[in-house]
């Protein structure tokens, strides 16, 4: 009689993938004249935003980062409304010199309103990378920023292309800042290996095939993005629509005239529809992050194709009990090393404050 | 046998109240060296937005504005996506020095992604507004500015309570942009005299107190703002909640203590929870103005206070059939009165441009 072996795939925890980033901001830390001192803002009564903000607390503090907790509106008393004077404890701390960063936990007044908010934070004092100039940046692929363009409202002016060679900003360049949770995703995905060391940087997710559900302007859309300029091909699905990121068009290898050279090698990704269906996406990726917050969303595990690496953003489980199945890997959370990305961007910020 | 003469109030439709702004922009138009150039950008298939563009092409054409309709993604062609290129189109209208204002036929990609684009307008020529830079000047009540805060990203630092008593900007100093729907409301309420000339600049619409249905970042909430800045008790409704804005905290007149001295008159507005229902609120409502961008939506006529002012922005009828039986004046749409504020803005803006 012969039995058959299940091999389940592995479930990949956030500790391994932090262990070099904790190591990384303990040295920048014990570099420092002062520790940096970060505010975080909480302005309403919601559990999860309550929770990450003790969670953010205990990660400063075991690190040896200053933090305070300002709380306004119905998380200071129960008779102001939720989100009530948020802006300007915004507004105090970007003008209080003594602070490096400000964090503020959302959602409190719904998207279109909090987008105005993260308007309202320094782009100085972002360590969540949410203001506009670091989201444009990260779609125009302009990795290394001169540090007083974080004082000027106009977008730079649009750029020839710039083949990132290095990974080291130009003599009189910062690195831009890129939002925590797209940018905890991507190491997320250097650490298991779908992006190659030996590709050049800016182009080592070449040849992977990546599928994004979400399509927000806080996950979705910067992940798409950023996966993108890296050289991967990225499906991006919402409810609406079924989007390519490339930086590859796909025109014929036999095809040598003059545009279709030039568009061969893209420094920034472009976006087409597609007309696969979510079925038709999952087979072709090697790579399913999901973020959709939705306790009933499930991506289906016999749509997955076999030993792919799964992902799950949301604070919801989004990928079915039986992912392992198909995954070669799960990682189930990436909160943990969502923290450790804005405590780097703490410390770059609190450099570039004294540039 | 007694006749009851049943009174119908006024429909007033936009005609009248754009007499003065035509004259005002004709006659600015004439002192121009040169006739400013505003860019249109389409780049959906949308209806209402290809008549809104067509709209506005007619209107520059008679005020002898030159106006370039530059269609790209969808709008150019049928094998483009809806919006395809449209950032690229900002870009080069940005760093085209030819071209004085640019507006973009919104919705596109949808409130996040659409947010974002309104980032990439320069706010030199921003002729609808729609930058967090005049959003933020809106709700803190900065009402003029220094033209170089225009190419600042951040906000200008918070600002000790400057009294509005003069409509003229101080030397050094112009007027900020206001978002063109929620300033073409306030036009069309001064116009019907909500405003009273009367009483000082900045305070004109004290003792009124007014309904807005819709809390958008657009429309519903930068014109709560305006008309709170501007002395009028707000009610700010929208669909999970009901809000006042106001200048004026609810202080007992009686008390003396400093904090509420210094509370009784702010120069912007700050605002609360309310516990009114909609139908409390329309029984004391002056003014209506109901955006709800919803065919079915209906202002209950049987709800409104005999003989106030009913304002209809939204597309589709927001008022019922038989307003007039209550409301003594009914304005049924803005639009006429929003092209000539951005006519307005064009104009201011190509005067910045030159300082």
């Amino acid at each position: 009689m012969v039995t058959a072996v299940v091999r389940k795939g592995l479930l990949l925890k956030a500790d391994p993938i932090t262990a070099a980033f904790r190591d990384e901001v303990k040295g920048s830390l014990a570099a420092c004249s002062r520790p940096p001192k970060l505010v975080g803002i909480l302005a309403t009564t919601a559990a999860p935003s309550k929770n990450y903000a003790e969670f953010t607390r205990k990660q400063c503090e075991e690190m040896g980062v200053d933090f305070v907790l300002k709380k306004v509106g119905a998380a200071a008393s129960p008779n102001l409304g939720e989100g009530e004077g948020v802006e300007e404890a915004i507004i105090e701390a970007n003008e209080d010199s003594s602070i490096h960063g400000i964090m503020v936990y959302f959602p409190i007044f719904g998207v279109q309103q909090d987008h105005y908010l993260q308007q309202v934070v320094s782009p100085l004092k972002d360590v969540e990378g949410l203001h506009f100039k670091f989201h444009y940046n990260l779609y125009h692929n302009i990795r290394f920023i001169e540090p007083k363009s974080l004082l000027a409202s106009l977008p730079p002016a649009s750029q020839p292309p710039t083949v990132t060679e290095s990974e080291e900003p130009p003599a009189g360049t910062v690195k831009s800042i890129i939002p925590c949770t797209p940018l905890a995703i991507v190491k997320c995905l250097e650490f298991v290996g779908v992006y190659n060391k030996i590709l050049p940087y800016g182009d080592r997710a070449y040849g992977k095939t990546i599928t994004v559900i979400n399509r927000s302007e806080v996950v979705g859309r910067p992940l798409a993005a950023l996966l993108a300029n890296d050289g991967a091909r990225v499906i991006s699905v919402d409810i609406d629509s079924i989007q390519e990121y490339t930086k590859r068009p796909r025109i014929s290898p036999n095809d040598s005239s003059e545009s279709a050279t030039a568009q061969r090698y893209h420094p920034r990704h472009i976006v087409h529809p597609s007309n696969l269906t979510l079925q038709e996406c999952l087979a072709i990726s090697d790579v399913v992050v999901s973020a959709v917050p939705s306790p009933t969303y499930k991506v289906k595990t016999e749509w997955l194709k076999d030993g792919c690496i799964c992902l799950n953003v949301a604070a919801d489980k989004n990928f079915e009990k039986d992912v392992r199945d198909k995954a070669s890997i799960y990682i189930p959370a990436v909160g943990k090393v969502t923290i450790f990305m804005l405590l780097r961007n703490l410390l770059r910020l609190q450099q570039y404050q004294e540039l």
